[in-house]
């Protein structure tokens, strides 16, 4: 069983001591530095601090309906700054897997796509090619006609060797019925993450795990995930910032994507936040399965540091 | 394990003996009857002998988007009589779940619907009170607006008790998030049918399970269904007809709905065809765990009893 985590809140010394095991902090955001619309206090201090001792951040959020252009500005919309370059988004770890480790043969490399604009853009910038997404053509209803030309095949590109699945608010019959067909002919199966709700105004919402989960249960294929706690997704983030994972801290408010990410990925520290979805009564239950290695009551309990 | 079954086609001694221990065959309808427009030849004449050796027939079926009086038309439409109460579909199935065995106290037995306008008949031949279904308002793109009015409540109808889905050609993410939230606040969660495809046009498409299951994936829920093969439909088929189950077999072509449903119904016999999707191969190996009773290539091949 995990040890108890180290409760950092109001204990200046173990709170330096901890900022200066890692060189990296990957920090969830939903949850972490804000809630819905409300940023919480102190988190742009908080960032400076972690910044001006010479930290990396890295934002890595399982959202996929934005861009990481889209996304930097939503991080500016509520004053934090950032470089695009700190994004890691679900869309792009996506993008990237499709074009750096699945590298299809063209043509026969065609994403079919079910979610919103974040994934085509980042499919466009890595030079995938794609159909479906926005496409206004599928945000309709199903026709007679349409059945005939999926079972004859004359409805389908012949190129499509991909099937990505996003949050998707536009998800319709004729999407899912085009998305099973693809797989049917031997797609590969990727989703962009597995969350089954996405939090919202004090609520939830279907979340990407929900749009894909139809397709799971037609096909009985278990897709790649390519958002947390998958570690695909932390196979790109190593790859593209060549971080050494044992002074990489994961930074999280969900103990089942967050703080697992982390530990499934090794790294040498995780740190849960009580500011979102997750309480620490959670990881105090006897038997609990997953344990941050440290925990505060808000991430902005580490500005006490630099005193 | 269960003994091999009995294989009645050519061998006019045994049919009549199937026959002989038998008042009432519940008919599966696709792949036993017809496949898509095909009829298969044969059916007409033999449900004539059917009835004319005083058996009764009762047409079973999970399609959730037509309405009994529905049903009839398309059984008259390939050419076979029948009477609209020896229909048993998972609409009406449905319905009357709702009226006679939940029997919710009014004005809190509203049901939210998902699916298509034969549900709304039978809800409505039933006197339940609904709301969703094909009503135009929902069949559009989710808003910001709806976000809060979700949320804080106003956009719900208080009365709602139950969320029964189906088959739903109009499904999108707005009632996918008004199912979730009448489910969080205590609804009953019943589904028509779990099937994960729609067999059509010799392929497959999105079936009644795979347009709840998201509603699953986010509540955790595990819902009721009234389709094959839960033994509710076998309950309110009972309850109908007032039928002997030991006299009483169930035909279909489908192992894990059609002849599930039978044996676990306790029902005196099971007859498989192999005229739709199982192969006797999957009864036949080692371990095979749904093994009906009898089985013909065709249902047509009983016809050799009138002689």
């Amino acid at each position: 069983m995990a040890p108890p985590p180290k409760y950092l809140t109001g204990n200046v010394a173990a709170i330096n001591e901890f900022i200066d095991r890692f060189d990296v902090f990957l920090l969830d955001c939903d949850g972490v530095l804000w809630s819905g619309d409300h940023l919480f206090e102190g988190i742009v201090e908080t960032l400076e601090m972690l910044r001006s001792r010479g930290k990396k951040v890295v934002f890595v959020t399982n959202n996929s309906t934005k861009s990481r252009p889209d996304y930097q500005k939503k991080l500016t919309s509520k004053g934090i700054p950032s470089d695009v370059e700190e994004i890691f988004a679900s869309a792009y770890s996506s993008a990237i897997y499709i074009s750096r480790i699945l590298q299809l043969p063209a043509p026969k490399n065609k994403v079919f796509v079910i979610g919103e604009s974040g994934i085509e853009s980042e499919l466009r910038t890595e030079n995938v090619p794609f159909i479906g997404g926005t496409d206004p053509a599928l945000r309709r209803d199903i026709t007679p006609e349409d059945y005939d030309k999926m079972a004859d095949g004359s409805m389908l590109d012949p190129d499509v060797g991909v099937v990505l699945a996003g949050l998707d608010f536009h998800i319709n019959y004729l999407k899912l019925a085009l998305g099973y067909q693809y797989l049917q002919r031997g797609a590969v199966f990727l989703v962009t993450n597995e969350d089954s709700t996405l939090p919202m105004n004090h609520t939830f919402f279907p979340g990407a795990g929900s749009i894909s989960i139809p397709l799971v249960n037609m096909t009985g294929q278990k897709p790649t995930a390519l958002g947390k706690p998958s570690q695909a997704m932390m196979d790109a983030i190593e790859g593209k910032f060549q971080l050494d994972r044992a002074r990489t801290c994961m930074v999280g408010d969900r103990l089942n994507t967050d703080i697992q990410f982390g530990i499934e990925g090794g790294l040498g520290g995780t740190l849960a936040v009580l500011t979102g979805v997750s309480k620490k009564e959670q990881w105090e239950i006897e038997g609990a399965e997953i344990v941050p290695a440290f925990y505060v009551d808000a991430l902005s309990d580490l500005r006490a540091a630099k005193n």
